[in-house]
């Protein structure tokens, strides 16, 4: 049996302390797997005497993180800190200096840094490996960097964020409101305290980012990710949208365009009858669409300290077999720059929901203005709820651009007899 | 660039042809992913002049498969012939005696003759790649291998046959019969002529050893797979199985018991709400289920010439990049010998359909021998259906033996009163 592969942890949270955990509970399975045992020789957090529920004692002990990157006697450095800078990539740059593969789970620092580490990662002959980062226990990374690498991919979407998912599925389930929703899912811990990395959709842009990276052979470009949450979304969305045969999920899409490469992540009408429209609570789950696979999807867990554990251990066995492969599926030096599409020019249908005085003539002003944007009207429904003065409106469009669309809402919303600024979501097509 | 890696290809059907197109068709791609081209430089079917739409003109042309595999100037053999033994298995064992790398499709041929094929590629330093063996596309031997690799698998199941799920799913549809369905899935190519290797349920018994090999790191053993097909499910039982808030899935399953490892194809009731039960048509997903990721299901296209051809040169795209990995995720030479739990043992819950005699006193005699055998009903139909002197019942059973639902199934059919052969599914607890 080959020696070892002695493994450094840089901080002990859920993830870390999973992966501790699963390497000594399958120590076994591993050495079977490996043909060599994957063993923790030094740790790094922030306070060394904290019960964490698995011992640490025979592992080397580092106050600081960056030394035990740089200095520590192991072959692979696994990154649990977080955050884009700082200390993470501090420890991330040091281990790649010092000639050790790197394994993170951290989505914001390969969204923003992924294409420099992997330059050097590449030019210094490691791995830089981030299954972890995207999805969870979903082994995707992998899936779009080999299983798929024969495919031109087309698109690639998904629900990447299981706090979003919980809430929006919650909602749908109870007819609740957002803010009760998410008061409930930080009480069970599905949500944050301050939720807004989830809830705005930044966590999943990270994903979509590092998603697009691998599926169109470019830098991740986190800037360049139309970003919008989940907050305005309202259980009237959510009980018109199932009346038009729709679910509403936070999906982030990359998908290539006559403009160049779309990333968004934004809340979308589906149809309930596409596969991800299932996918409920706290799962993820990613399709992607190639030209000889069509399309293919994987689902589980996108988050928690088994999940996310499995994920890491995954890229410290492809390591431990000397497996190397290309960061984002094609060597960083190679990785394509490729237009960015404005949202502007995006392309699709969209479901609009107005408040309207309830009186003659107002329907024939918002289809005038419609018309006049050349945005032309598939369904529309009108009920009579009890809402004082007003009545609600909702219809959904054709196929049409969104510089045409926003005109049009910005026509509705001058109208006096509309009572509240619009909503627009948009129906992806799946 | 590195030189190019020469591809030879025995067998040039749909499958053998969609890998000539996708090579050629994204060449530049595969160039920028594997950091070196990926040339077919022979070929070998039985007629050279058929026209297949692609030009085999700049190849080397063989007649005999089994020579292009001793002899072809070539670094890599995709064997497409098919078929557990013969020409296929010649092919493969040519290649690999000529330390060449393996690429098949062959399901049966893995499924028989996986672990010498493995032992000897492992000894002669060759990959011996089936990615396409296993529900097409969908890349679930590389989840299996490497993505899923920190987890002890607990359960492995799937829809692993495309036409046998469109079959049940038109049947479901239509209310239409067995033999009516399989008529038009054989006149819309869905279906072959003989079809009874898929709706036998053979065709996912190699797939499921495969599935079972990788999981728990076991021979394959396709002669310990009990195998069941669909043709005696009537529209009755899907019709009941909704009624009582399940589909009817052909799956195939490996799991560990007490009694050893259970490997079984066969139709089971799944409860509608399960992931899978939405899979519908020739579509086919895998779940897994590991202890540190637990349940993640893969979904996709498992048959036909574009998605196979993706798998293929997904194989040939790791034999290039010069990753080797163990065939069935642990080497051949440490493949454990699991004892083979018998059906008998299994235990589950039960669904049954009984035509009786409408007159009092039946589903007391019933009752009493599913008493006598310890069997516990959990729910119970009777419907009045115009089927001249005869009843229906149907009911579902508690989780019991096999051996006890089988003994209890042989004294309800000895009754007068039960005028025809009880229908017995599986329930799978999902």
């Amino acid at each position: 049996m080959s020696e070892g592969l002695k493994i450094g942890i840089a901080g002990l949270g859920t993830v870390g302390v999973g992966v501790i955990r699963l390497l000594a509970e399958r120590a076994p399975l591993l050495v079977e797997r490996c043909g060599r045992r994957l063993d923790v020789a030094a740790v790094s957090a922030r306070d060394r005497r904290r019960d964490r529920g698995v011992d640490i004692g025979g592992m080397q002990w580092f106050d600081d993180p960056r030394a035990m990157a740089a200095d520590a006697d192991v072959d692979a450095v696994v990154e649990l800190i977080g955050g884009a800078d700082g200390v993470a990539l501090d420890v991330c740059r040091a281990a790649i200096a010092g000639g050790r593969p790197v394994v993170t789970a951290n989505k914001a620092m390969i969204a923003h840094h992924g294409a420099s580490l992997a330059e050097s990662a590449e030019a210094g002959g490691v791995t830089l490996g981030y299954e972890a980062a995207v999805a969870g226990g979903i082994p995707i990374v992998k899936a779009l960097r080999e299983g798929l690498a024969g495919n031109r991919i087309e698109r690639v979407y998904g629900i990447l964020n299981g706090t979003c998912n919980y809430i929006l599925s919650a909602m749908s389930e109870n007819a609740s409101s957002f803010g009760d929703v998410l008061a409930e899912a930080q009480r069970l811990g599905y949500a944050e305290a301050d939720p807004s990395v989830d809830i705005d959709g930044v966590d999943a842009a990270h994903k979509i980012a590092i998603l697009a990276s691998l599926a169109f052979g470019t830098a991740p470009d986190i800037d360049a990710v139309y970003t919008e949450g989940i907050s305005r979304i309202t259980p009237w969305d959510i009980a018109y949208a199932a009346e038009l045969g729709f679910r509403i999920k936070l999906l982030g899409v990359a998908n290539l365009t006559d403009h160049g490469l779309e990333q968004r992540v934004h809340p979308c009408l589906v149809p309930e009858s596409a596969p991800i429209a299932q996918v409920e609570g706290v799962f993820n789950a990613v399709v992607t669409e190639g030209d000889f696979v069509d399309r293919t999807m994987f689902g589980g867990r996108g988050a928690g300290g088994g999940p996310t554990a499995s994920a890491v251990v995954a890229d410290l066995v492809d390591i431990a077999r000397g497996n190397m492969l290309p960061t984002f599926g094609v060597p960083a030096a190679d990785l394509r720059r490729i237009e960015a599409a404005s949202m502007k020019r995006h392309r699709g249908a969209y479901y609009i929901r107005l408040l309207v005085v309830d009186q003659p003539g107002v329907m024939a002003d918002v289809t005038a203005a419609l018309r006049d944007a050349r945005v032309s009207v598939k369904a529309l429904i009108q009920h009579s709820h009890d809402l004082g003065d007003g009545a609600q409106v909702v219809l959904t469009t054709h196929q049409t651009g969104e510089a045409s669309m926003l005109q049009a809402l910005q026509e509705i919303a001058a109208l006096d007899t509309v009572l509240e600024a619009p909503r627009m979501i948009r129906i992806e097509q799946l």
